[in-house]
């Protein structure tokens, strides 16, 4: 009986910034990706894919943005949903090949997923995430009026929307993702942390414009599908004290109260390491086996315990 | 046991023409869908849902036009899983909604689906599928030059590009769409035709640039979940002899035989009501029990052989 793995892809999975994001090269990245799920596939689990949408979802939001004067722009939630099919397809179509040219017959499926979200969430009050395209000052003022916008400055920069992260709550297409998981099939799931909504007391789904981090949605994904190890990749090896400082002590292991300890003293970088290290203490909490987090190169050597950083119950 | 019916809504299911296609817009046509939706489902039926994505897919190909200084273009396949993403999220979040109205829990799943087809379709080496925005001579002349597009000019309108559309061959998601079907979910799938792809010989899938008639990939998607009714939804109540002469014949019945004969003289728009035609006729031909054309408005009363168009065996 293979095991079960959520394994959460970071942004360079699919585009590296300094490229123009060209279909071609974004489907290069995906196929070196899918070289390594297929490493992992053969090391005897059972996969699951999730994966961010941040660069695909900013230039979803210019495309609106430079298309105003022909067309009404679409909300956050509906350019989610865009990045989810764009994504999943690049993703499905190029693991389909991968897994052909293994000799493996596992059927890939990628399910539009909504996320749960409260509207109590603090963070509605404190728009934090910053999405889409830098503005000046003036049209920075003028987006804050006509559209109710919250704008942020970044030093040097310019001015940059900021939308609510709230935690998710609960993936509302769980159980089909987890029927397709249990008949081995490969899922790809909650692309971006899935898309906001919220609920009335009706129980109505509501949209929200808002983005909430797929490592968050990760940890929840992987209990749904009832999955013994969540992987997570990013473009370090290794999660570190004192990064990128002198006395950077990178960490072969990590318990759940040294990870909560240092996350209050704020070693981790938010929007970076922190929702990670957040995601892996929530799944090792919520029952789960084995938490990693470590790069697309070393998963393999994680999952073997010769890389990576490993979070352990205590 | 209730029977299994496929719907495939036709784009006046989301957007009307002469709006500007704001997200509210959309929503609230889909939301106008879903109650009929939902009476078809208190009739006792099972459904599946597949749409249209043409008008959606236009508005991105033209913001990708718009975007070109700052944006490499996506191409069709790609802009189509994005069409995918936001249309299923749109139809899935209102019928999920509607079905909590009225006191139905059934989960909805929206599943990114390709559509096999072959590259010795002869359609690609006939464009015929006209798409995106409308250009000057010279605009269209340089998009030929540069992309290799194949333009065509529509009187009066300007020219525009034309892509191949080659008959549907297979669902590539078919297994877990069948699965989910058969779980008696609410599977939204193959939206806009679905995904193109062609197969190479060491059985790779590649996207390519092609648009496949949602009216056709639903007789496919009908067959592959076992249904027994296929229920293709349009602006017109019944299928018309003569139509919009003044000598129009609207038809209660349609034998396979009689479809063939008409639409081998021509009788049916193409584009609009002959692939509605013989995607009824395949489905029949394929062993399907009933093929109803109709209105969304009349779909119910068409259920009960009281409005619409019936293709029958003979």
């Amino acid at each position: 009986m293979s095991k079960k793995i959520l394994i959460a892809l970071g942004g360079n999975a699919l585009l590296q910034t300094s490229e123009k994001g060209t279909a071609e090269e974004q489907l290069a990245h995906v196929h070196e990706t899918c070289k390594h799920l297929i490493e992992i596939i053969n090391q005897g689990y059972s996969i699951s894919v999730t994966h961010g949408n941040g660069p695909q979802v900013g230039d979803i939001l210019l495309k609106n943005e430079l298309a105003l004067d022909r067309f009404p722009p679409m909300p956050l939630d509906i350019c989610g949903a865009e990045s989810q099919g764009m994504i999943g397809y690049m993703i499905e179509r190029s693991l389909d090949n991968s897994l052909k040219g293994a000799g493996l017959k596992i059927p890939v499926i990628t399910i539009l997923t909504q996320t749960l979200v409260s509207r109590n969430d603090p963070a509605f009050k404190n728009p934090s995430k910053p999405i889409g395209p830098y503005y000046t000052q003036a049209k920075a003022q003028a987006q804050e009026k006509e559209h109710g916008w919250v704008m942020k400055e970044e030093t040097g920069k310019g001015f940059r929307r900021v939308v609510p992260s709230p935690q998710p709550i609960a993936l509302i297409e769980a159980p089909a993702i987890k029927e397709l998981s249990d008949e081995k099939m490969i899922v790809i799931a909650a692309g971006g942390g899935g898309i906001p909504v919220i609920q009335a007391a009706d129980g109505t789904l509501l949209g929200v414009e808002a983005v909430i981090d797929k490592d968050h949605t990760a940890a929840l994904f992987a209990k749904d599908i009832g999955a013994q190890v969540l992987l997570i990749l990013t473009d370090v090896e290794q999660v570190a004290l004192n990064f990128k400082k002198p006395d950077q002590k990178n960490l072969n292991t990590l318990s759940v109260s040294d990870a909560k300890k240092y996350i209050a003293r704020g070693e981790f970088g938010s929007g970076s390491m922190l929702p990670k290290v957040e995601s892996a203490v929530s799944f090792i909490e919520g029952g789960g086996q084995k938490a990693i987090i470590t790069s697309l190169s070393q998963a393999t050597n994680a999952l073997n315990d010769k890389a990576g950083t490993r979070l352990v119950r205590s």
